[in-house]
């Protein structure tokens, strides 16, 4: 384990110019001005937040790291992920505990599959670091041998440990970093001249990350205010703030500049748009096959389409059958342990789409990283996540893998695509449509064998929900997607041959946006009845979408058949059918409302 | 930092009997027995499964753990938490990852609240580790010096880093065990002897948890089967299990049993039931207070009509003003940095009913832990969350701070209560009934001040909405809660004064269950028009709620206001208003209406 104190070797380094130095040294106390002038711009007048980090930001962006400072997205640069708050980076954060995880995605991109120059620095606060989202993301560097990512955590006196010296907080933080596989230095955040050291070291550390673990004070540069405790509660009086902006400018002894150092130019030219597949879906109508299963078929065929799609899974690739993809592109494919990293990893992937990024889990474990994906729809991400084994369809299973919770959990993400396809044909292009999708996207995919329904020429789009049992005769519609939708095909035929009763099937394709316009049209025809039906919860799902769509229209009504209260785990030979949703049931319910 | 090899201080422990060593090597071989014969039974035929922590299991139940076999839930017990899954423990497990945090709520309530002598087991696979929840749990009981808890990480061969060595694994797991602060000891796990040292090792660590890193092998003692690779994909021939299981019956030597030592019966007698507040809600109409303030003084005031009240803070104490609890009573107050371990440790104190537990923090926050809040409700917990800063009613905040899904969350957890209370009188109520509901309850609250509108003694109900504007010329009814419901207070009062159209004000209180009897009456009353109007995305939420609520019943109608898209962090003067749910935006929706 590397474990070395930066002023231990810096005899060895090439010594820094005293100018560069004194530079940088006014540059944080730019920085330092800038973050006072805008907090108290913004009302706030508590000047000692977030300047503890002024020194490392200017040794990082005026030294160390490499980019175009006129082209900020380009794919050579070097990245920056701010995962704590500094009040003078003016973007909406909030990603508490989360930056290091997606920084984590974008050094995996920049080592295996760009297999270029760039690096990637990700500044921690202490605090986020009590979030076991940075600890999975540590385990994950280091499985990976990320040499291409450094941490830096700022670790000033009021750390979470509250009453512990700061010497004890630095000690606990280079343990834990070690333990966690990395390269670990311990560096006073004051001293622009061992923090470049630092950072100079950092870039010569192969197959491991590189943990930077900067002892700072906030308030620093602030008479009467470094690290002194609790007065980040307070408000300071406005002569006092004045005070403390003279003596900063004060100490600033020049108005050179220095020019970050240009990108090395290695990053592949790629293409991730308008991507099609390379033939047609291969199936035919009757065929038995678990969209799961064609879902793993549709990533390892898109794989062929674009080199530049990468899959996670988080340790069920066997279930999930993502490992399907593995077997043909092994090196597209990123094993994670844990969701909220995965989401992370994902999310950092998918920066400056560079990659076409799909993630497969559970749909039940995705509740696990729901802030992960929150904070990604905010960030307008083009990730997309896939949820297998959702619902009782599932079985024998245990219930805290049913899912009946991702629909309402996706539907409430803004922007985001919701695929919920019923057969192989329709998975295959949910599959395709999500990878040319802006924005993110979530296919929801089913356990059991279900018959294929589609032709491969039909074709699919977002929003366009599928009519498929038509007749004039229709008295009633039913609405449903997934394995409910088979239920809801066998049902009409009970119907149509017992009781000579014909009924409409709707396939919903895209859960959200829902087709409202073909929901209401065939509700209309068909007597104003709706029946929903499906493998989730009775909140925030299908029943709760299609009444919605519908509520401003007179003369419509929608009964929700869905899963009551919690699951069980049980042997059912048909749990839709312990759980009111199949064939059976829609049958029954159908024949209540045409007899009232 | 304690680090010994087990074997290292052997000689200095009391010899073992090897009558009783015996008996422990027969009991964990019959454990092995059970567990191939269940999972036979249920059709699987991979015996490896799970038999790896055999040994650990009889040394833990027949030797150092204290308890009555007959009264398993008697408060004196030891507790055992089964993180990790074995197959011949019959129930839904599924913790994973959760279990540590949940052992972290039971030992706190050991230690602190019940000043008892009964001690916290919890079992964690290897793999599970790999979750970062895991080592906010690690964090959190270092931190509180819990040495009534001690954690066995299972660590076969088969680990999570997969091409590492067995030795690699075991130090990886010593080595973050301690930087985390705990009390490490390596042992076999094959070893019964070296087991029973260790535990009574552990009960001497003092101020410290105790974590116990146990080598161990899957299938161990099946021949040709421990420690193979991928064999727990395998089914294994009826008859090779056959083998397997006489020669594992052939090593039982014995026929004795060993009884658990009787627990120390020192825990306090408890009463948590029928809880009444010293005093009536003490506002008066008009005042003006935030429901979070409310919130936090009724917390305090709970906590002086019970002793056994808990309130966990993830740290935002000032924010959700749970420190009015903690200053009054410090003692009943726990400090947590992370949502998804203080959901878990609050899931450990609530368990066998021995806290009334109430957990704050920023509502979007809880997003985070959701994988653990719907575990809790599977496992039928009674804690109570309180989500604060709910909307974009919290103002300049960042979007990532705006709940806007917390609704849609909860209402998909199975018999979750859900309180959106109006008022400070309102929210006292909530509080008071969320104590005393069996199951889980979530009371939302708002950080902007709103005026006081219930008198003291108006009497509140779970499933009971109020309405509190009504006349007979009503045309249109108007459902709200929290910031909203005084908005379209005010909007009836515009109308009313400029335009002579009254409307009825409906307050939900609670959302779930939601009083659709109240509800539908009030539609067909007021000419079947309904408006919602909330501080929440519109998917899953107040307003599908009450779409699906009269989904069934013909010629109401829903219109929706909600918050559409994603949040933007501006500086609104009026949020509300910006996201179409103020008073301005009701009076044009009621216009439009009753004008069509």
């Amino acid at each position: 384990m590397a474990e070395q104190e930066a002023s231990g070797t810096m005899a060895e380094e090439a010594k820094i110019d005293e100018d560069i130095l004194q530079v940088l040294r006014d540059m944080a106390n730019r920085l330092r001005l800038h973050a006072i002038r805008t907090l108290c711009a913004s009302g706030f007048r508590h000047p000692i937040l977030c300047s503890s980090a002024s020194e490392i930001m200017s040794v990082l962006l005026f030294y160390i790291m490499r980019y175009k400072l006129t082209d900020p997205e380009n794919p050579n640069n070097d990245r920056f992920v701010l995962s704590k708050r500094l009040s003078f980076v003016n973007v909406a954060t909030g990603w508490l505990g989360q930056g290091l995880g997606i920084a984590c995605g974008m050094a995996y991109t920049g080592r295996y599959f760009d297999k270029a120059s760039y690096r990637v620095f990700c500044l921690i606060g202490d605090g986020e670091s009590s979030e076991g989202s940075v600890w999975e993301a540590m385990a994950f560097a280091s499985h990976y041998s990320l040499d291409n990512l450094v941490a830096i955590f700022d670790v000033n006196h009021l750390c979470h440990s509250g009453t512990q010296p700061l010497e004890h907080c630095v000690d606990l933080f280079q343990k834990r970093c070690e333990a966690f596989g990395w390269s670990t230095f311990v560096v006073d955040g004051r001293d622009v001249e061992a923090l470049c050291h630092v950072f100079q070291q950092a870039a010569q550390v192969k197959s491991k990350p590189t943990a930077v673990v900067a002892k700072t004070f906030r308030g620093h540069g602030m008479p009467h205010v470094e690290d002194a405790e609790n007065c980040h509660e307070r408000s300071m009086p406005k002569e006092r703030v004045e005070t403390i902006i003279k003596l900063i400018e004060s100490q600033i002894q020049t108005k050179k500049k220095l020019n970050p150092k240009p990108p090395v130019e290695d990053s592949p030219q790629i293409n991730i748009t308008d991507i099609e597949m390379t033939s047609p879906p291969a199936y035919n109508v009757g065929d038995m096959i678990a969209t799961r299963k064609a879902c793993g078929l549709a990533l390892a065929k898109l794989g062929r389409a674009n080199d530049r799609v990468v899959v996670l899974d988080g340790d069920s690739k066997n279930s999930t059958f993502s490992d399907i993809f593995k077997k043909e592109h092994p090196e597209h494919f990123v094993e994670c342990s844990s969701e909220q990293s995965m989401v992370s990893v994902a999310l950092g992937c998918a920066t400056r789409g560079r990659m076409v990024t799909f993630l497969c889990t559970f749909a039940a474990f995705l509740t696990r990283a729901f802030d992960q994906i929150r904070m990604g729809a905010i960030s307008r991400t083009s990730i997309n996540l896939i949820g297998s084994h959702c619902g009782v369809s599932i079985g024998e299973d245990s219930p805290s893998q049913m899912a009946l919770e991702d629909l309402a959990m996706f539907r409430t993400v803004p922007n985001c695509t919701i695929f919920y396809p019923s057969d192989a044909i329709s998975t295959e292009h949910a599959v395709l449509l999500a990878a040319n999708t802006k924005g993110m996207c979530y296919i929801r995919i089913s356990r059991p064998e279900t018959a294929v329904i589609y032709t491969p020429d039909e074709i699919f789009e977002i929003g366009r929900a599928k009519v498929v049992r038509n007749s004039v005769n229709d008295r009633l519609t039913v609405v449903g997607a997934g394995v409910t939708l088979h239920e809801a095909l066998a049902a009409a035929d009970d119907l149509s041959k017992q009781e000579d009763i014909s009924i409409r099937v709707i396939d919903l394709f895209t859960v959200k946006p829902l087709d409202a316009a073909t929901v209401i049209s065939n509700a209309k025809a068909t007597g104003g009845q709706i029946i929903t039906v499906e493998d989730h919860s009775s909140e925030g799902g299908i029943g709760e979408a299609v009444c919605a769509a519908v509520s401003m229209v007179p003369d419509i009504l929608v009964h929700q058949l869905a899963v009551p209260g919690a699951p069980r785990s049980e042997k059912p030979n048909e749990p839709l059918s312990m759980f009111g949703i199949s064939a059976r049931q829609i049958t029954v319910a159908v024949k209540c409302i045409l007899m009232n």
